[in-house]
């Protein structure tokens, strides 16, 4: 791993703030493993990443190189600088206890990316009804003609990344997916790595 | 119109409080209009309609007859007793002032969907922040191979309806669309109605 990359161990999340500028590539070190990643405005939590405005301004479902990700306030979150994958899924929400429930048929209450997005995010006070739609990083969602949707395998193979730039100082928060079906029932890791604007001046 | 049928004037919104058994019919009058719709938990507001949970347990994009819309705690809202129309949007977040300026150019500040639904909303201190990827009536959004979406005419005819039986208490607001693209630039009226379960139970 490079310098300052930072492990996020299967089905568990992290939350870092960043500043306008600042950039955050997240990567899949194995592949085929999945990230949610949410946002809030750090200077008005109110402000959050917006599934429904992103796809609306973008006139498609999957953003990829040189897409914009906006709040709900229609302002800029983040800009999708690289992507050496191509697919990610920003229809669905997290998984969850409730989802697993439902769809897995699972009882052992296991928090999920939702409730793993929302314990990373407690100490800026968001809770698990905050947590929206997210950007689900490497997550394939496939639609056919009929809208049926079907989760299938990552595309992204191991050391894939994407690379965001941060339009306003932010709280991010990123998973390493619960879901077996979203990550092909491997549940690897996820990396990150901030690297700061700040330390771009110096240099 | 029917008994207890509410004109919603064009480009404006209304909300309306329902018991759990309560039916909402919401009626494009006149043809090719849309409603974005979006609701509460009456009795805890933070939970709120969510389109990702909907889809993710409907595994389709498009909901109608015998669908549950699910609220962000994965409870059912809604159930889907009739559409007449068969094509609605859940992806997209409702029409707003900056995304008239974004997409279409305009200067002149309409406050759209998401303005007319926080309007709607504000006697239960909702306010715009809050408002989330409706469930969006009758709107047309086609997506292709490529996942670009297109915004087309609704397929709606006058008098086409879907009936919603509510499953908790909530507070719904809906709207008679603002966006010239999702209403074929017609700009109508949207009604609807609401039959209590407890004048069923009367009757």
């Amino acid at each position: 791993m490079c310098e300052g990359t930072v492990r996020i161990q299967p089905c568990s999340g992290h939350a870092v703030e960043l500043e306008a500028g600042d950039e955050l590539v997240v990567i899949d070190p194995m592949g085929q493993q999945v990230s949610d990643l949410t946002a809030f405005n750090r200077e008005d939590l109110d402000e959050y990443l917006s599934s429904g405005r992103s796809i609306d301004y973008a006139s498609k479902l999957w953003l990829t190189t040189g897409d914009t990700l906006y709040s709900n306030r229609s302002r800029p979150m983040f800009t999708i600088i690289e992507d050496t994958c191509g697919r990610h899924d920003f229809t669905l929400t997290p998984c969850s206890k409730e989802m697993f429930e439902k769809l897995y048929g699972e009882e052992e209450g296991r928090p999920g990316c939702e409730g793993n997005l929302a314990r990373a995010l407690a100490p800026w006070g968001i809770n698990r009804d905050r947590v929206p739609v997210a950007f689900n990083i490497f997550m394939h969602v496939a639609v056919d003609a009929e809208g049926k949707i079907a989760v299938l395998p990552p595309l992204s193979r191991a050391g894939d990344h994407v690379r965001l730039r941060a339009e306003m100082p932010l709280v991010v928060a990123m998973t390493a997916c619960s879901a077996g079906q979203s990550n092909n029932f491997s549940y690897k890791p996820i990396d990150f790595r901030v690297e700061r604007a700040s330390d771009r001046a110096k240099a």
